[in-house]
């Protein structure tokens, strides 16, 4: 038997099995498992035991890891003829979902998934937990038709993807012999069209701080203060200016000095993606892109850092006026990070770089806010081969390669505990 | 008699009638006149009656005078011998209180007036209802003295002082045959100290703008869109930067052209002061002073204009990290002019100087709040020179001249719509 023919008997079978699973994704979906709200804790913990329920269904060996916040789900394949020193492939996913509000915007209830042109409408149906369907349902027809997995399976199905994983890294450590892996399989970024699967090889890291600058120990009259004194909210604007050179290029030292740098093959790529700026810029209301001197747009995004300020605050924000000098003034800043900065490295630098701005004597307080690695993988790795054959027999249609700007900390998170690579499709 | 002797016999008469003038003022102070807040409308209706019936019980013919918000009350000299076409000295003060928030903070309550150390607390007492009483009662000692007031005499006590005087300035235009009048006489700015009288003879005037720039039509990831698109909050921030130059003196064309300079008369009476900056700052908890290059701290405050950001708002302003491109980020900027500037030009030059800014896009949304004109008075006139020895009479010590930063729009409109210089003591 042929790998193509073996394949075309599990889809075959898929197939048949199609308005079962179906109904396994409505039951999943209709499970509440809001993690950010306490009032939910129980639809979440019946979440969980929906997963474990299920992974054992189709012949996995379930446990529920419990953290100080909503338990994840593994489960582990104990087949016989599997070398125990093979390692796995771990998929990975999440069964929490966002809060639907606003709730009037919703055409059939969030919970009570409803079927509209071929698709399905529920929260939490594309994140993350069709995805997790399309994994387990593939799982579960293997054994069906097979008697048993493609090779050595582990799932790790969290809790609190939706509010920040919080208790992931400590679980990875403390599993870390069980997860063992080569390979993380992760579904939880998007397509590049509505026809084309994308593998994500690429993602950037973050960086976030709180900076505030303290002046006054009280808001003062601007009438009587006015022009005598250092204003936190003018110096603070001046410093977040002074952030940037003309050529909107950091002006921190050293900060560009990791950058991976892009190949001319790779240009070449993403060139040929033919990525439409104007509906991408469009959709948001945004006439036209902005950012460092010498990249294009998918260039600034996919492959170079950036910083935003994420927030601004201080003084009298209402409605009117009232005339002051504020006490303080902050700033939320967002580092995205390119592959190969690091973190750390960046976090000091930015640290020497505000203590060498003038405050006149205003006081800096600064607080940090989770940091997270960016990742980049071979292009041409078998696996990154391998899953796009499959994407393509499945599809019809091959992948396209691309990065992402954002972050998905759990990548990291594997690479450094586990020493896993993950596929992201 | 001579003026000293009859201004002794006054005094005689003010001192033994003081505990009785105290009880007025107690209740004057009593009545809970909150004009910010709708639930003590009737309380500030009162206020108003208790000051009419004042007025009528010293022999001033009393009008209340309606507003949309709460009313005002004119008081009108009618006595024979006064020549119809003299002009008036008219007192104004205003009989509204601020909110007493924080109640914790009050030992005594706010509005049961208690006197500790020989002075009375209580909210309002020293805003505005103290001085109003001091001039009524002064009026009333003279009429029973004498039978008669000095000159012709209008008195308005206002009740929307402490939320804008919104509707005053049409008042004065829709009384001004009976405000007609030389001198305005005002008590509603500060001791020099607790034992020395300041006459005020300048203050800064003002213009408030909110500032807004806006770009995406909702705030964006600021992984998926970071490095990509303007930043509201960095592009304002940017601008507030660009505002000032490295002297912190004001980029916008011509804004300095009309700013009255001091000359060396005026430079060392102020030095005469030995103003304390060091108590200044350090009450507010402010290390060291900062502002336009060229000027002393006290010159700063009443001589030259000055531009606070008052308030800074955009985007993520919650605890910890939200990852965004804010949709907008806006600023509240408050002016103070120095006399001679003209708020109306100086708001064409900002304006004008706002459009030439790059905004990469980005759309500006401005509101104004409200403009008044800086004033400055001759300091030599004989109106200052007789309130100087009157003062010094009364409190023993000669009074010093000072201008002050703050604005008091009602000056500025005395002067546009009566043509009445303001005495501020």
């Amino acid at each position: 038997m042929s790998t193509s023919s073996a394949i075309t008997e599990l889809f075959e079978h898929l197939q048949s099995d199609r308005d079962a699973a179906l109904e396994r994704l409505i039951a999943f979906v209709s499970i509440p498992t809001i993690s950010t709200d306490p009032a939910y804790r129980s639809h979440v913990q019946r979440g969980a035991e929906w997963v474990a329920a299920t992974l054992e269904q189709i012949g996995l060996e379930a446990t529920m890891l419990p953290t100080d916040g909503h338990p994840a789900v593994l489960g582990l394949s104990r087949q016989e003829g599997d070398d125990p020193e093979t390692p796995r492939v771990l998929y990975y996913g999440h069964y929490d979902v966002q809060p639907p509000d606003p709730l009037e915007d919703w055409i059939s209830p969030p919970f009570e998934p409803a079927i509209r042109d071929g698709a399905i409408h529920g929260r939490g149906a594309s994140d993350d937990k069709g995805q997790v369907c399309c994994f387990l349902e593939a799982l579960r027809a293997w054994q069906r038709i097979y008697g048993r997995f493609p090779c050595p399976v582990a799932v790790l199905i969290e809790g609190e993807e939706e509010v920040g994983s919080a208790h992931l890294p400590a679980l990875i450590q403390q599993y870390r012999r069980q997860l063992a892996a080569k390979v993380v399989v992760i579904s939880d970024t998007t397509m590049w069209d509505s026809q084309t699967v994308a593998i994500t090889y690429g993602l950037r890291g973050m960086l976030y701080f709180d900076i505030q600058l303290h002046g006054p120990n009280r808001d003062l009259h601007s009438g009587v203060y006015g022009g005598a004194v250092p204003n936190p909210a003018i110096v603070l604007a001046t410093i977040l200016a002074d952030l940037f050179d003309d050529q909107h290029r950091l002006r921190i030292d050293g900060f560009y000095d990791d950058v991976l740098s892009l190949d001319e093959k790779e240009r070449a790529d993403w060139a040929a993606l033919q990525f439409d700026e104007r509906a991408f810029l469009g959709g948001v209301g945004v006439k036209a892109g902005y950012g460092e001197s010498g990249f294009d747009l998918l260039e600034r995004r996919w492959a170079r850092p950036a910083v935003e300020v994420c927030g601004l605050y201080g003084g009298y924000t209402g409605p009117g006026a009232k005339t002051i000098i504020p006490s303080f003034a902050g700033a939320k800043i967002g580092f995205r990070l390119a592959p190969n900065q690091v973190p750390e490295k960046i976090a000091g630098s930015f640290s020497r770089w505000l203590d060498a701005q003038p405050v006149h004597g205003l006081r800096w307080k600064i607080e940090e806010f989770g940091r997270a690695d960016p990742v980049v993988v071979q292009r041409r790795s078998p696996l990154v081969g391998a899953a796009a054959r499959a994407i393509e027999f499945s599809s019809g249609r091959p992948p396209v390669l691309v990065r992402e700007g954002a972050t998905i900390p759990v990548v990291s998170d594997f690479k450094r505990l586990i020493g896993a690579d993950s596929l992201l499709i």
